[in-house]
């Protein structure tokens, strides 16, 4: 794996840390993956450790969760 | 400005997580500063909007918070 996956719900928090992740890391070194409506990757994200977003799945496997948009309970609903 | 600053305070969440930004960023477009040693920074970084550490400030002014390791109440000590 060496594109990062950031996970976000759509939310406020979410686009923001999405733009300057973006930014930071380059759009075309990180996939965005909008659990809220792609709910079929909502699995993914929770094996990957991911326990609210918006979070950030890098290359080597760690999760580093970006300031607070939604716990996974509320993007499950 | 055009870098971004990482403040940190030392404490094992805070470098696991400058790994993960320096791996994703690169080392030479972020600045990393440990507050829990140069104090003289705590006031910057509290104005920039850090609330907790580790934090990665972008180059517009954002304030990602990354995990938790610890709050700047607790840096202060």
């Amino acid at each position: 794996m060496s594109k990062s996956v950031f996970y976000h719900a759509g939310c406020s928090v979410c686009i923001s840390a999405e733009h300057d992740i973006v930014d930071l890391v380059g759009g075309d070194n990180v996939e965005i993956v909008n659990i809220g409506e792609v709910r079929t990757r909502i699995a993914e994200a929770e094996q990957a450790g991911v326990q609210s977003v918006p979070a950030l799945l890098t290359p080597n496997g760690n999760v580093l969760h970006l300031n607070f948009g939604a716990s996974m309970a509320d993007v499950k609903g």
